[in-house]
């Protein structure tokens, strides 16, 4: 893991993820990662404009409809997005023409996704585009766009057109048939079916135009609606265009094209709607956030995972839960596996309880699709899917069929042999019962869970008589590269854990709720007979452990595979069962994830059989080494990372926990474009608050005993706890002390902050203008504040027509003036404190960079006298990406051969600052706040400024100011 | 078999199958019956406006990609059909507001689907519109389609938007990506490309408009380019709008979108590419045709048949064949089975032996796939796919994969054991070089074929040293019903006959072209030894035939399965597998389709071994009554149909050949949808030419001895033999006389042929519009001629304003005057010469029926005096369609207690006219021939008729005047 992943052109701050460059093989990849939803539905990142093979997915939970070999699956929505903006013929796309610049950025904060563009069209014509877009939070079936368009250099007339598309695929497959669609008064709808499932959908859709005059008019084709207005603006003047869509289906309203259409009706406006999501998002933070200081890219990966999470959880329904891709792409079709309960659900349980509620009584409401399954096995009571979907019947695939002739089809065992989701949802009951002492759910509906799961295991478990002792044979643990294993740890101890809670929950409701305890023992079957064999199951259900050795074996016979070095296989970018073959990894001690080490990890909570720091340590060093946990499964490296910090191997915890965190964000495996992985997710939470935070329950309540990472300054989290809210404020000791030491250089900006050459340019365009016969003044230089010199340009020679060659020659004329200027430039022209601060920090062995963009920087600083001060110069040669990218602080603490921690950079550009920030270094900002504000410090300039003062700046005030 | 199938709303006529009924429930079945094509591609009949859940297709033979399970598919194409009428805001559709007429018409002559609807708009606009398509035979990548709206009652703005539509299906998968689509001058155009195989796609469309002038704008939504004409027009003015396509793939052209904008811009008139296409198709008649005369509806079934394998197979491409369901449905995705060799070859053998060429020429292509697919199963040589596609390798599912969790899968093992497929592809080109002499092709394409099958035979026959015999074990025959046999007879003797022809191939090839021989020896490895081989494995390959008892065993131990007596399971409406399971049929003896029989079929063509007559006899006796010949294979019927006449069961032949030409006109097996049964098809011209007309082959050349369907007075088709064309022109014996003596009844229409009552209706309309002051004469009631009351009365009271209360009391009052108007009908208002024709009839013992839809005939017949003369009278209240549907006359033959085909309709008007041809009665019209020409004699007036002038015009004339 590099400390930045510049390939993917994203800059990370606090809150906002930050994309700075359209890179089209990309596109799905970033499709996924800026995903945004508000539990009831999601939609993938996708442009308004659309791109060739870009992944389009608007996803309603429990919306599955029909297909083959994998049964059913998410049906992928009509999609509210499309909004086409046309110029004199032109339609606006990223592929065409140019782009002057390029932002998107994801608020994890507020919940929006944001793009800026400055667009040049082939024809010529310039503009400035602003898209943002939302899922209410507030409001669930409420969506809302909004594109700003604001011309450069022409006046004229601009069509945009917003539609709803009837053709979304799965895949290349439509599941929607078209019932009806319509228009009316500037609003159109469609209404559709799904083709099997029959679920109906109703989609209405508005656009407003301010800022200027427009004639509307509809279009109707099949399946694809569509409003469009053209309106005129001038040079610099701003439309703005409001898409206000609302979307039901025939799951919470009886005739939803119908109520989409009212509810459209009745909608207040954009920016009512956006107050009322932003105050919605406010308060889910409230309770979820996690606060990290010393690290943004962790403080901005774990939001994003958190966000991801919150985005796809289900607020107001509990007959559907969060699919392993969450609702953010196709991979696993939307099916819902054991990630939910054990790696997702505890970040609900502890912040969001009522999310977790509705997650867990999914399970109640699929335990009919259990016993239909545990019935088609020949066996008794409830018996989950591993991969379940609307009803909780089995829709695991049987086969994996390669798509060639003669290629061999891979059966698949899971739906037959992976049956510890019974126990782990047992699991994931007993804690949320645990941590909310929500009785009146368990008595319910959790209670039923975990006892017709018991019955299951009645009925599975095999009593061995030459051994004298009951077994669970032909499974599928936690580790799936071993597919037909017998007494698989992992699984007989979660189901012993099952049994004995089952003993102890129907105690507790013969104990509470009688009634319901009646009720259950004829609906289940629960006679006395049968729970005395729940006991002596319990009891004498094998679990493969050596006392000797405290190695737990992973199944029978184990330990007599071929064994294995995965660092012989090093380096590598598959799994080692690609490599291997199935049989290959089938017959070798190699792991697709933790096993043992995941039951030692479960079982920690309450630090029950066979957990304790010796035995973890004795395993961990056996499986560790033999688990592929960079290509085998994506929920490994956050269990892996926790039980390193138990261990206090914090950096390998570290190491592993980002691997966790960034597996979407720098698409770490390669597959992201399929869909978050929300079960590492989930992971990232458990990471950071039970490994980083050391949170623990105990008898006596929560409490932390914390081992963050070396560079954490701060970690601060809430946690609910039988109705209590618990908040955590977790500081590194003598953070100050070891923060200070650690900055080895600062990194200086040139032009605005050692010295002032915008008089220079300023001169050089001046005289420029005057040759080309262009009226220009100080104030129009004044707008060319941050701007490359091509744009500059652009904006001064306005819609007159220049070839390119001429434009080519005009750059470069411009420069030639400029540079001879600078000759001109002498040691007066620093700026005020500057020399000062520079010799100071030499005296105190700091070192110094310069960090400027400008291919004059070199010629500056030896007219400026202060080439000896300067140990290094990054300058407009060195990088290719320029600020806001990290590159070129990078590149520069590389020249001092420093790390970026070890950096500060001052700055008075707010691109700058970002550079900055992105890089991972802490940041000076000189001048107004508007500007510079997101700087650790902002001051107006460097005069009088001292290294000490900057120290107390940067460190004294870190705790508090930032938040 | 009903003789007629009211139930589909369908006229038969020589030439042309007429709807007349708009029927949603149908949708698909007709979408199937009604696909026109080229050999380039198949349209479905779907319906330019759309309608939800229309299986619309456009399939391009060869343009194939991926799809799970069944490995490729046929790509629908994008639909070139879209074309909506927009009247005042509300589009034309056959379900919203008021259908006064529908017609629809496959002319097969020409090639052209058109249909002809008057319909009111739910706000009350009535218009006339005709729609007629075709896509050209001259010129394959050119589609053409007319649509012409006349207002009837109003004048106003009608809009008309064409749209090429990107979004093609197959069952839900859209396998095309969108490249870029635009437009100018006029044209839309599209470029897509196959997702998977990346077949790319251009499609361009212009839409011209004439009778008016009108505005045309472009509208471009992705995927759905439309051009839109909007057009004003008055009353009975008509507007044309001509929609012309073009479309090319990356098969046929390097830059299809490119090369179909600019074909697009070179191509002339509608009219003149309407000319291009119907001289085409007068050519391929010239030669295809088969002409019947004495059964209208055989006629029209057989000249069906012929059409849809004309419009399927490839005529400028010899790397597809024909699929089984050819261009016009889904069924078998597009995939190539022994039904192309053995069912549909003969046909183009002996009428157009070029494409038959193609046909076979696509099994040399595929040469490799056939080899891969040996080898993959560890043989030597070709072993030919069961379902073949672009490759030639295997594409039969393995699996038929139920969609529920709990469902077993189903292997299918047709891919793996339905080997005789090699030897029905040497089989097919061995009568393909006898019927052409086309030595040239031999030598390079169907001798490497015959000897690389017979290499694989050599490596796949076992030696039995118990028996001292050749065997070959494990495989399906051809009965599917059976899936794990051994030494099947068709099998082992058609491999038998194949290793024959080897021999023979390899001797001629030795002797006519030594280089080659020698070529394909080096290449086949065709040694001494290998050719010794073959000759051994020929003589010594066991066929189970007892010689003792006359009967082939269809395999090794099928005697001694559980036997069945099908009559038990009778009335039925599922194959017998669906009733037994399929382990159910694979114990018992029961046949999907004839297996001996289709051995017995094959080898008769040469008689050799095991075919003769009385050998014949005792196998048809045992096995057809085991045959599940009505739900088993449609492949079936048409070979049992030809056996039945080489075995004098003329009935029976007669039952069998309908059942297999109607399979798709009346959806006789109820999956007509899926597309045509091509198989069958080919088995109605072979059940036709080789069972019917008993035309064979002979040392001296072709030679026919007719066995004619007894009531088929003519049949005529030619064949192609050798470079010559024979022309058989065979009459049934005595049919004059036969067909004259078969008359029993005439049934004659009442208004305007034995009175005439427009005078009455006349005044009653005329007191009508006098008291509601309505301007009305008798020039406005000549336009009321053959119009419904409603209708009529629509016409005058044009856009008035009525309700619908007040159109009731008036069509009430108008009747009222009408009835009592006729009060004064007397015997003077008998038509001349009618009162003459029926006392002769009655003294001839012909029986006399009135078929007339007036609802006062009975009052009107009594007035007339002629009651008495009169046996049945079929009036306005018999039967629920009006003519031209032919209920009303079935009804009158059944009053008459006679088969249709003994009586002779008199009528004046064109729709009754039709409706006694579609009744499958003679026809006299009287009038001119632009009213009545369709029927077989026409005659100004009864004036002078006498019964024997009639009979001799019936009959006398039949051989030519109507061809």
């Amino acid at each position: 893991m590099s400390a930045s992943a510049p390939s993917h052109h994203f800059i990370y701050t606090d809150w906002n993820l930050i994309e700075t460059q359209f890179d089209p093989e990309q596109i799905n990849h970033k499709g996924t990662v800026f995903t945004i939803g508000n539990g009831y539905l999601g939609t993938r990142g996708s442009f308004e404009e659309g791109y060739p093979r870009a992944l389009s997915a608007t996803l309603i939970n429990g919306v599955y409809d029909d297909v083959p070999v994998v049964y059913t699956e998410l049906a992928n929505c009509p999609d509210w997005l499309p909004l086409t903006v046309r110029i004199d013929g032109e339609n606006f796309r990223l592929d065409r023409g140019e782009v002057l610049s390029y932002q998107r950025q994801l608020d994890l904060q507020r919940g929006i996704l944001s793009r800026k563009v400055r667009w040049r069209s082939p024809k010529g014509k310039t503009l400035d585009l602003y898209f943002e877009r939302f899922a209410s939070l507030a409001d669930q079936n409420v969506l809302a766009l909004r594109c700003q368009v604001t011309p450069l250099d022409f006046n004229g007339s601009i069509a945009v057109s917003a539609s709803l598309n009837g053709y979304p695929e799965n895949q290349g497959y439509n599941h929607w048939e078209e019932i009806e669609r319509g228009d009316g008064d500037g609003t159109i709808w469609l209404h559709v079916r799904t083709r099997s499932s029959h679920v109906e959908l109703g989609m209405a859709a508005k656009l407003l135009l301010s800022g200027t005059e427009g004639t509307f008019q509809v279009t109707s084709v099949p399946g694809y609606p569509t409003v469009e207005t053209t309106f005129a603006v001038a040079a610099g003047q701003t439309a703005t265009l409001d898409k206000i869509v609302t979307v039901f289906t025939s799951r919470e309203a009886q005739t939803p094209a119908h109520v989409a259409q009212e509810k459209l009706a009745q909608l207040s406006s954009y920016s009512q709607l956006q107050s009322a999501h932003i105050g919605a998002w406010e308060e889910v933070w409230q309770h979820s956030d996690i606060l990290i200081e010393g690290d943004t890219k962790a403080q901005l990966a774990v939001r994003y995972n958190l966000f991801q999470l919150l985005v796809s959880a289900p607020r107001h329904d509990n007959r559907v839960s969060i699919p392993a891709k969450t609702l953010s792409g196709f991979g696993y079709r939307g099916h819902i596996f054991w990630d939910t309960e054990i790696f997702i659900l505890p970040f609900f349980i502890y912040t969001q309880p009522k999310i977790a509620r509705n997650l867990l009584t999914y399970r109640y409401h699929t335990l009919n699709g259990a016993r239909r399954k545990a019935s088609y096995y020949g066996y008794k009571g409830a018996m989950f899917a591993w991969e379940s979907a609307e009803t909780g019947d089995e829709v695991t695939p049987r086969w994996a069929l390669p798509n060639q002739p003669y290629a061999e089809d891979i059966r698949i065992w899971c739906r037959d042999r992976e049956i510890h989701i019974s126990s782990d949802i047992a699991y994931a009951i007993w804690y949320y019962w645990q941590a909310t002492n929500d009785d009146e759910w368990m008595r319910d509906c959790g209670a039923e869970i975990i006892l017709d799961g018991a019955v299951f295991w009645n009925s599975r478990i095999e009593w061995n008589p030459k051994q004298q002792r009951y077994e669970i044979r032909e499974v599928i643990g936690a580790d799936e590269y071993h597919e037909h294993v017998s007494n698989n740890a992992f699984t007989n101890r979660m189901v012993q854990w099952h049994l004995e809670k089952a003993i102890a929950v129907y105690q507790w409701l013969c104990d509470r709720f009688p009634e319901r305890a009646a009720e259950l023992e004829t609906k289940l079957g629960l006679t006395a007979k049968l729970r005395d064999r729940w006991e002596d199951m319990a009891a004498n259900l094998w679990i493969p452990y050596d006392p000797t050795t405290g190695l737990i074996e992973q199944y029978e016979g184990f330990f007599n595979l071929e064994d294995i070095d995965l660092a012989h296989y090093e380096p590598r970018t598959r799994s080692m069962q690609e490599i291997l073959g199935i049989e290959g990894a089938n017959k070798r001690q190699v792991l697709k994830q933790p096993d043992v080490l995941m039951l030692l990890y479960l079982m920690r909570q309450s630090e029950e059989f066979p957990y304790n720091k010796e035995i973890l340590q004795k395993n961990w060093d056996y499986y560790a080494p033999r688990t592929d946990i960079t290509y085998g499964s994506s929920l490994g490296p956050a269990i892996h990372g926790i039980l390193a910090s138990d261990l206090g191997q914090s950096d390998e915890a570290y190491k592993l926990f980002l691997q966790a965190a960034m597996v979407d964000l720098e698409d770490v495996r390669g597959n992201a474009a399929d869909g978050i992985h929300a079960a590492s997710a989930g992971g990232v939470w458990q990471a950071v608050v039970f490994g980083f935070g050391g949170f623990k329950l105990t008898q006596e309540g929560p409490v932390a005993t914390p081992h963050l990472p070396s560079h954490w300054q701060r970690l601060k989290f809430k946690i609910h706890w039988r109705s209590t809210w618990y908040d955590f404020d977790l500081r590194a000791e003598a953070s100050e002390q070891k923060a200070e030491g650690k900055i080895q250089g600062v990194i200086f900006d040139l032009d605005g902050v050692l010295t002032d050459t915008a008089e220079f340019h300023y001169r050089a365009w001046q005289r420029l203008a005057d040759e080309e016969g262009i009226p220009f003044d100080r104030q129009a230089n004044e707008a060319l504040r941050g701007i490359s010199r091509r744009e500059s340009l652009m904006r001064i020679v306005g819609d007159r027509n220049y070839t390119e060659a001429q434009l080519e020659e005009m750059m470069e004329r411009k420069n030639r003036y400029y540079v001879e200027s600078i000759q001109d430039i002498t040691p007066n022209n620093l700026l005020p404190g500057a020399r000062e601060l520079l010799d100071e920090l030499r005296a105190a062995g700091i070192k110094i960079a310069i960090g400027s963009a400008s291919k004059n920087a070199r010629m500056v600083i030896e007219h400026l006298g202060i080439a000896d001060k300067v140990d290094a110069i990054a300058d407009g040669y060195s990088v290719q990406l320029s600020k806001p990218a990290p590159d070129l602080f990078l590149h520069a603490a590389e020249l001092l051969g420093l790390e970026p921690s070890q950096c500060v950079v001052v700055e008075d550009a707010e691109s700058g600052i970002e550079a900055g920030l992105a890089a991972g270094m802490l940041t000076v900002g000189l001048g107004p706040a508007e500007r510079v504000g997101k700087a650790h410090v902002v001051l107006p300039s460097l005069e009088g400024v001292t290294w000490e003062d900057l120290q107390s700046q940067l460190f004294g005030t870190a705790a508090g100011s930032r938040y």
